[in-house]
């Protein structure tokens, strides 16, 4: 038992997938789930994944030991503001965002060491495109890193139970400092991300292609890319507004080197394509290595989509 | 039984697992397979994948009734060139070829009609970002998309052969016209295959950034770049040289809209980010109901991987 009372703000997919583990792992003794949508609270309930499913921010966060923000990265200083006077002093914050120098300091404005709460970064390194509670599922965790951001609001006992609680969802805990943890993630995942959006935007609006064959043949590639632009659209707009210099100053690098290639394809410099394609497949062996893309993994996942039947389409 | 005799020329992801459908399908009484590299006849030898293995094109394709060029497109010009007179007359010829004009062209300037040989251009689209005959599997043609694309060199008859082999292999079959082939595979293959490797080039070259930590957290959403990007070099090289004007085009539509995405982040126009991000959903949607990521499909894929324990680091 590492807490008596948690409290999950926001129930989408990383909110509802840690209820998963809390619950499961003993962690807490008891468990309050707030979130603004009646649609989400109502799965939440029907899921049974808390003992308390809630609208109320101060019914949510009473007596809480540990809050952990799990809603998109803009709504944490509004949220930091209205539940504090009804959070008990000492409590452990925490959130989930993949931003976190905007994150903690909207977050640190209303609740820090001054007022009397202890404050932790976290980022569990995990997802996937779906999003809302009943697309949770406990084991999105296992395997991946979650990055904790301790800052002077923290204190080395916040860190120790956040750490324990994460590695019992099965991850591996790192420390970080935040402004390097946001060019990380710039690096990894927010470049990445808003590539696959804006070239799924590219196709799709291609006149004198069908729609429909763009469909029909997309498993030739174009697939991957729409599996990560059917991502939570408002989780993906708060990042992007909240890392916001970092992310304009890779999308101008990666532009100047699609440029390059594009250069290489007209003036036909095949050996410079195929000296960066087995320099990419090189990275692609590394990934591989370092076990951050695993067939069983992989495979473990999508038994759980299965099982939960989420594509109705199929 | 649809052919006496069959070549595949090229053993790689696609001819190999062609060749396993073939002899498992029943659809030929003898298959030759013809590769340049001794590693892959080796390989070829040791799988049992055909009745000839061999180096020596005129053994390949004497008295074959069906060739298929299965080997990067650049090379289809020599090879056709080279087998031109130990070829049967009245053989079919057809290929696996991602870009159908040049690849037809090359192939028509030595075997066509007038000289005794039918041609029809297929195209499979159905892979992973594995190469090598040892990566192929039988189920990987399974649920997708076969493209043909007859022409005046092309019979009634010889289409519905190659339309009864591909369907035997549990592709759909569909004909195409060869420039509107290769309009629509550029963008739904050609162009994210291309962002693909290039935003890995770029995340790799970040400076500042420890390449140990791009790794190590590259579940954030690289990773599924890697994984695109670590497809065969040669056979990418091959695609974007011989597919360029519309490559090229696409390339310049893609930036555009990526610096109209980098001006909205500059601006905080969340609005338009955010609709663009409602609209990929909506396709991703459409790409899960026309059936075209299927979770069981892609666990079937991962359970041959895993079976074959390609990935040696896991």
């Amino acid at each position: 038992m590492l807490f008596a009372k948690a409290a999950i703000l926001g129930i989408g997919l990383i909110g509802s997938s840690l209820a998963r583990n809390l619950k499961q792992n003993q962690d807490v003794r008891e468990l309050a789930v707030y979130d603004a949508s009646p649609a989400n609270l109502q799965k939440a309930r029907e899921l049974a994944l808390a003992d308390i499913c809630t609208d109320s921010l101060p019914e949510a966060v009473k007596e809480a030991d540990v809050v952990i923000f799990a809603t998109p990265v803009c709504s944490f200083g509004e949220l930091a503001q209205q539940i504090k006077s009804y959070l008990k002093k000492g409590a452990i914050i925490t959130d989930v965002g993949s931003v976190k120098q905007y994150s903690l300091q909207e977050i640190e404005k209303y609740l820090n060491k001054k007022e009397g709460y202890i404050v932790v970064g976290g980022h569990p390194v995990a997802g996937t495109e779906k999003s809302g509670p009943e697309n949770g599922f406990a084991s999105l965790f296992k395997g991946r890193w979650c990055i904790l951001t301790p800052d002077e609001n923290s204190t080395p006992e916040a860190v120790a139970l956040l750490t324990k609680m994460w590695e019992h969802c099965g991850m591996k805990v790192d420390t970080m400092e935040i402004a390097h943890h946001d060019k990380v993630m710039a690096a990894v995942s927010h470049l990445p991300q808003l590539i696959a959006y804006s070239i799924v935007g590219t196709v799709a609006d291609l006149e004198g292609y069908e729609h429909k064959e763009i469909i029909k043949y997309s498993a030739g590639g174009f697939r991957d890319f729409t599996r990560i632009a059917g991502s939570d659209p408002t989780m993906w707009r708060d990042v992007f507004l909240t890392n916001k210099q970092t992310v304009l100053e890779l999308i101008q690098r990666f532009v100047e080197d699609l440029i390059a290639l594009e250069r290489n394809i007209r003036w036909d410099e095949g050996d410079k394509l195929f000296n960066l394609f087995k320099r990419t497949q090189k990275i692609r062996k590394d990934v591989i290595e370092a076990k951050q893309d695993q067939p069983e993994h992989e495979k473990r996942i999508l038994e759980e989509l299965g099982a939960k039947n989420i594509d109705k389409a199929e």
